[in-house]
């Protein structure tokens, strides 16, 4: 089965917003193991749509348009989509039920501007919007099921997940279950990734591979589609499936072993997390060129207050003296940017905070302050944990000041990941 | 002038990568004063990219093209190219000649595999590429300049800037100088900037406007074309040209009044660490609910170890007594998340750092920890200065925890700039 995403408004077209939601659509539409040919972007262009609707219906089985359903003016999809399909545009009267409905359970009156979102094609099929005003709809035009769905990227999410995928199960009368894991790994450049894998496709036809770089991890996303009927179930379809994913994840983790953060896909700062609870731990930072980015993605994680204490962001030297308590004389002698530095800014950190473990951060993001002996990419971390303290220096070479703070942080949680791992 | 961009590539298509090359392309074409139709994505595939080719250079008079230019057998953009243009593929030694430099100037030899990358259509004129191995180049075909690119975001971008802009100025015979201005904005939604400014096409034919949000703040863009060349410019073109931008930059401040954060277009974080210098000020950062997300907006500015001096992440209570001094009895009578505790957090960095100003947040980000005297979405920022101290208490509807914290983190960062600018 082949499909096309359509994405319309000028603001798309004009690069004002990235077209996530294409990139959404595609990932569902790729893990419900449906082939995708083509993603094109319009403006509001009621001729454009509706020339891009006609070649776009000719050529696959199912064509998803986002965006233009709005009350204003600018919004034309529903108009583009009668002229691609030969009809007229008529008021659907469950549409405006729809419409009112959201208003009335917002409790206000429907704008009299609203009124236009229920014209559409004398053949579409309404799809509930539970989240926003626009209706969807879907029509068939040449081989085509088109279905339409608002541009608000939330409302277009819920519509799809609780009204299209259903709808296109029912429609092309299969229903797949989708088995669908990731594993997320560290330290390796995904070329490298790659090619660990190589042999993957051979040893699990049937099973899809992706990489996804959420820099500076990989993940890793495997998953097959299984025919979930009843009768196929009793067969023990399922089972199978989940036989075959098993074995792949395990043949995956051979593959990549230590540089694997997550068998379970979690990021980096939701794996330590998660470790942390386990371990009954608590964990205190001192950051310096880090510059609060470790504190940030450890306090993104709902429910970090369990195990986050304190991070102290120590970019002046008195502070690392001051709060952390870092010796004067070992910065003087040493400079900022030093292991002896590092570990002392841990032990403090954890001291003053009363942690299970403290780390620490103290290098050059740049782009100015490296010099021949410490370049910019340069970054000494330290850690101390309950009978333990100790500092490690690295070397990256980005040039971009915010890629080095990102793998100077994950750099500090995989060395603490690695430590909890063997506590 | 009108133009259409195609992007190739599996990773696009499926979704696994955002397509950004896409959109930072429309924008600077829309600068550039030249109309977008379409943007397409097609994966990996000869014949798709040669058929979108054929398409689209029959509508438009530019196409630019990105990605599919590597050394593996997945690219095959240039034979795509080859294919629509009826040409062959030959080897080129001029672009042969620009990857061994590329390798020779890293102190490697060229591996055999990038041999292929030389290999483009015997019509094809290249363009350099100064940041990786695949040369651009640019074929005719139909009525369009078609210009292919690599796929690696900042190769494209350079080879953009460099090559294919200077291309399309000679190519078409018009050079414009495009003058563009920005200015920031916070505390307003998208569509009441979009409704206060409603008459601006109208005041300014010419100048474009447009609208970039850039979570919590709105970016507003205004530029025009400038015929640059010499007649022209001794007959004053640039100078008219330069008092319309300016009449422009008026009649938008006037109308987004307060709500301007930079009328140079500078991020909050930059605006802030702008007047801090000005003042020759410094500022320390006590964080609660926003979890070190403030200091790393401040230090991800270069330079920014000039004027900040330290965060203190105090999630815990304990924390925020024993490192900033926040009385005990303060957070037991009212909460973590009251004035009085954020009037303290603030005084107590600001001491403890010796400080000029001390910021401070402590609120509730969600998804939990919430209640109806104190949903999620509250937050108390506190602000100490040289000779004052106070606090407020602000709500937000957000559910995502990352969207609270942000807009949490440039409230208070909101504060201290209008705290600086009256200073």
């Amino acid at each position: 089965m082949k499909a096309e995403i359509i994405s319309t408004g000028n603001e798309v077209l004009t690069g004002a917003v990235n077209d996530t939601n294409s990139s959404w659509l595609s990932s569902m539409l790729l893990e419900a193991g449906i082939t995708m040919v083509r993603i094109t972007c319009v403006g509001d262009d009621v001729n454009a749509i509706a020339d891009v609707l006609e070649q776009s219906s000719e050529r696959v089985d199912i064509v998803l348009v986002t965006g233009g359903l709005g009350p204003t003016s600018d919004d034309v999809t529903a108009v583009a989509a009668a002229l691609a399909a030969k009809d007229e545009i008529v008021m659907h009267q469950d549409a405006l039920a729809g419409i009112k409905n959201y208003f009335k359970n917002k409790g206000w009156d429907m704008p009299g501007i609203n009124k236009k979102q229920a014209e559409l094609p004398s053949c579409a099929e309404i799809i509930e919007n539970t989240t926003g005003t626009a209706p969807g709809f879907y029509i068939e035009i040449e081989r085509a099921l088109c279905v339409f769905m608002p541009g608000v990227p939330f409302e277009m999410k819920k519509m799809f997940k609780t009204g299209v995928k259903p709808l296109i199960e029912e429609y092309f009368g299969h229903k797949e279950k989708i088995l669908s894991e990731k594993i997320s790994v560290f330290g390796l450049p995904e070329a490298e990734v790659n090619l660990r894998l190589k042999g993957f496709t051979d040893n699990f036809p049937g099973i899809g591979l992706g990489f996804r770089a959420i820099f500076p991890l990989i993940e890793v996303k495997f998953f097959c589609a299984v025919d979930s009927r009843e009768n196929c179930n009793s067969n023990g379809c399922m089972k199978k499936a989940n036989d075959v994913i098993k074995d792949a994840r395990n043949w995956i983790i051979s593959k990549l072993g230590r540089y694997i953060v997550s068998s379970a896909g979690l990021s980096m700062e939701e794996e330590v997390g998660r470790l942390l609870l386990v371990k009954k731990a608590t964990i205190a930072v001192a950051e310096s060129c880090t510059g609060g980015l470790i504190a940030d993605m450890l306090t993104n994680v709902p429910g970090s207050s369990h195990y986050f204490l304190f991070s102290g962001v120590t970019y002046s030297n008195d502070a690392k003296i001051n709060i952390l308590g870092v010796n004067k004389n070992t910065i003087i002698g040493n400079g900022a940017v030093h292991e002896n530095t590092a570990r002392q800014m841990a032990e403090g950190v954890k001291k003053i905070s009363k942690a299970t473990y403290g780390i620490s951060t103290s290098g050059i993001a740049g782009p100015g302050g490296g010099n021949c002996e410490k370049p910019v990419g340069t970054v000494c971390i330290g850690i101390a944990g309950p009978d333990f303290s100790m500092a490690k220096r690295y070397s990256f070479s980005f040039t971009e000041r915010y890629m080095n703070k990102k793998i100077f942080a994950v750099t500090a949680l995989e060395l603490l990941r690695r430590e909890l791992k063997m506590a």
